[in-house]
């Protein structure tokens, strides 16, 4: 290990970048910060961080560089304005986006000389530095190594593998599981207040049963990785029919029904293609056959 | 407690029906049952129960009613054809439905001067009899505390409250929200597999997350019962921002994204309204002014 101190470059200070900063500040690394809108160094440069003019001369300034910008459109941007910067340096991208840009973003620094690693954040900006915290990280197997011990600061780390859109991949499916059951929630709340039932009444049963149903998802998740679907305890017949009672009730307690219709129209084209008997977790061909 | 043997009635054998008869015969309870289809009463018979031709006859011969119908028009339907036998005899009605059905039915009941009691079952057939099986209860209390010892025999029994509506109501709302999340996990798996990930390696991640996120909706309960949705941790700003990225990426990897559009609806319809601040909770608000 190098007795030079470790310099830390963060690129982007909204929420996260911010608290990524504080986290290594706090740590006391040395740490470089830049951001389009200088005036969100201010409260960092005072806690001892050093703002530079442009992203080129933060990057320089850096060992490892953390990019923490709004979308994958910005960070393309602001990495393609300090291409002669990141030859040689550790770039630890958090910006949210998807696996193909990840991959865009990995294929393009390594046409620079850089190393990329790509990191899913499972936090809100308040529990960076805390254990509840985690990232998960892909791309290059030797930054995750070389830093580890730096990144394991902002939260508990995990290497999914050296494919730098893996991180996004999991991210982006498991944020879209985890809408659907916010989207599920709501609703749910709404339908109880319309029969007379409060959402604190309401949410410790339907906790209960959700975490009662994961056993289920695990079952159908085999399912669909054998695309046998043979799992016959909950078909798709069962499960169109229990919709159209649930979907009824709802309009009939005057709460609007739309949430459930998508997971109906997945469910009605896999029984019109001849699979009623299915298990329910065939419904998962329909995004297939439609995309 | 009376010493003659206590008469069971199931009325209607599909897979529930059948259940719940062989577990008041397997405990040595005499039991009579109704089908409209009498074949299914076939197997019945032979393990000892005595079958009816006609759902009164099958009512008389009961102390306790159990209904276990296709759903609340055909148990409105066979009761109404029954009424003369229901008077003096407690109900106790299993079919699914929503809250208003089966507090007509309740009122229906009670005008023949039988009482009246609602259960929503948690279970799938194979488990009634098991302690994986919980059925809540509402409506006639005192069939609750007469029947219970019988009742607990098919799964752990809840009582919720005497307005007979209240069973149904958590149970369609509970189902809409587990529907929610199975659209969302269906989504989730193909989103990962479009991202080269299995569902067998994106499922424990995804379900630590759900769990892990279930304080959020606990903290959400309370936002809506109150109306204040002052909770800014995870505003209707940001989640709209993440459910863009999210909706993008699907569509990038070919994955339509319309389970995750009526969500982006109700988030919409409040920012709209200027709540862009507010807690991510108030989309529930966007179900009210549909209505």
């Amino acid at each position: 290990m190098s007795t030079t101190p470790e310099r830390v470059t963060v690129i982007g200070l909204g929420n996260l970048g911010r608290a990524l900063a504080e986290t290594f500040l706090h740590h006391g690394h040395p740490t470089t910060v830049w951001n389009r809108d200088a005036a969100k160094a201010e409260a960092l440069v005072a806690a001892g961080a050093t703002a530079e003019a442009t992203a080129a001369e933060a990057i320089s300034a850096g060992d490892l560089v953390i990019v923490a910008l709004l979308d994958s459109t910005v960070s393309r941007q602001v990495l393609a304005g300090a291409a002669d910067a990141v030859a040689g340096r550790a770039l630890v991208n958090v910006t949210s986006g998807g696996p193909e840009d990840a991959r865009e973003l990995a294929a393009w620094a390594a046409e620079q000389g850089a190393d990329y690693l790509h990191g899913a954040v499972y936090a809100v900006p308040q529990t960076i530095g805390t254990t509840e915290s985690s990232i998960s990280y892909s791309g290059s197997e030797s930054v995750h190594q070389r830093w580890q011990t730096r990144l394991d600061l902002l939260g508990k780390g995990t290497f999914l593998g050296t494919d730098a859109g893996l991180a996004s991949g999991y991210d982006v499916a498991i944020l879209a599981g985890m809408y659907g059951m916010i989207g599920g929630f709501l609703h749910a709340t709404a339908m109880a207040a319309a029969a007379g039932v409060r959402a604190t009444e309401l949410t410790p049963m339907l906790l209960s049963w959700l975490a009662d149903s994961f056993p289920a998802l695990s079952t159908f998740a085999e399912e669909i990785d054998s695309g046998g679907y043979t799992g016959g305890e909950s078909s798709l017949a069962m499960n169109q029919a229990g919709l159209a009672t649930i979907i009824r009730a709802s309009q009939e307690l005057d709460v609007p029904a739309g949430t459930l219709l998508p997971l109906k129209d997945l469910i009605d084209r896999q029984i019109a293609a001849g699979h009623a008997a299915a298990s329910l977790s065939r419904a998962v061909e329909s995004f297939r056959s439609a995309a």
